[in-house]
């Protein structure tokens, strides 16, 4: 597999700050990164932009938007001002992409929850194409539906993005929250031109605390190689994010976690 | 919520023997039982046949059958053994049913291992409508698709079930394992006469072993008064099991478990 398509996510490396996920990129001779927003917030947008600008970094997307479900009218309005803010910070680090983590099912109302989506989605997305920032919906886990995304598979992402019919929307493929989906290769068909974004990371056992148990490229149970070639086989030619969420890879040094990376990422069955 | 359609899984009292069970039952003047094959086998085939039987419960299922799925073939073929004994305990017991968790996705090969579950029912199905004992394919959450079942929707285990197309199969829906499908109504819709039982569980945060992570109805965050409609809606009528996996609730006195599955299930709001 290509170093070149690459991009070394933050959440891989969370003691990594700004400048030391330039310096990951910059040792191991990729093209792209994917900062989440804390560890820009902390360098600060200007400071981050210029560092980006100056190190000829691509930036594959910024890391995340969404949480638009809430019982509370007044969260949902604050959402949507954070989400406006989101995108403002993709414009000026220079990134196409917003990734958007819809928000948990609230009020055990798993339909209601998803018009809450749309409703926030809709809010912003006029915004966002003002920014030159695509907003691309990652449907997550099914397993993370009561505490992150009421969104949990490609064929909900994909009938959300078809009814707000807007090409500022987009999915994200995510291998960790979909590689079990029996209807993978016709799902991302579907999608086609719709796919914004692609990640990487591997399903390991025994699971833990699900936000921190992905596993490292390899070392689990999913056809990462397959799961490669199908975005190919649909056209998806951008970045492929490594993000791995993992609090075993989170306590090794980043130079470590990074390496392997790389190392995994070249040898991949594709 | 009628009392009469509850039936107590033994998975919700686990250390309960076969006669706790049905001593459980019958103090909660409850109709029906679903015990795992342990305490069956535990307890003797024959004496739980005949203790059953004296004590007029009906039993709505046995569990389990099924893992179907294996890398060797050797390993397979015992699968299929094993479930031949299960159907005929399953008809010396008196049910109609016998649960069928799949088997997880082996070999990093999700399509593949699909294959080995219908090819795994279809050489059991004949034994299984001879004995008068349906197959019911429960579709697990996607969480335990590499230890558990490669079936992680409604979608695809009744895409198996028309597969295989024989009246001797059907589909079981956990509330736990679906609650979170946006597109749950039009599945059990579809499913329709191939609905051959029904479990409720909630879902419960912080998520601990996936296994064992079950909460008490109306603990959680899914509409389980929605979903009995849902399954209402569609012409099931047969028994629900109440069946909570739960290290929290394991260590509960079962008296204590029992009391509080009949409270909570007989408020269930439909």
């Amino acid at each position: 597999m290509e170093l070149t398509r690459l991009s070394l996510n933050s959440a891989s490396v969370p003691t990594a700050t700004l400048p030391d996920l330039v310096r990951l990129a910059e040792a191991n001779s990729l093209h792209w990164v994917a900062p989440w927003r804390d560890i820009v917030q902390a360098f600060g947008i200007g400071a981050s932009a210029r560092l980006l600008r100056s190190s000829g970094l691509q930036i594959s997307g910024l890391c995340r938007g969404g949480m638009f479900t809430s019982e509370s009218g007044v969260v949902r309005e604050s959402a949507i001002a954070d989400n406006l803010r989101a995108i403002d910070e993709a414009q000026e680090l220079g990134t196409e992409l917003l990734a958007i983590v819809c928000g948990p099912v609230v009020g055990k109302d798993v339909l209601g929850s998803l018009s809450m989506v749309r409703d926030g989605l809709e809010r912003i997305i006029d915004h966002a194409d003002s920014a030159g920032v695509r907003l691309g919906i990652e449907p997550l886990h099914p397993m993370l539906a009561a505490d992150r995304s009421v969104v949990t598979s490609l064929a909900a992402a994909n009938a959300l993005r078809l009814a707000i019919d807007h090409p500022a929307i987009g999915i994200i493929v995510d291998t960790y929250n979909v590689w079990f989906d029996a209807q993978f290769e016709q799902e991302v068909a579907t999608i086609g031109d719709g796919l914004v974004g692609f990640q990487l990371a591997d399903w390991v056992l025994p699971l833990g605390d699900p936000t921190k148990s992905r596993g490292m490229l390899g070392d689990g149970h999913i056809d990462l190689g397959g799961m490669v070639r199908t975005m190919d086989a649909a056209h998806y030619t951008g970045p492929i994010e490594v993000e791995i969420l993992s609090a075993y890879w989170a306590a090794q040094p980043v130079e470590l976690v990074a390496n392997t990376i790389v190392t995994r990422f070249s040898s991949l069955d594709i």
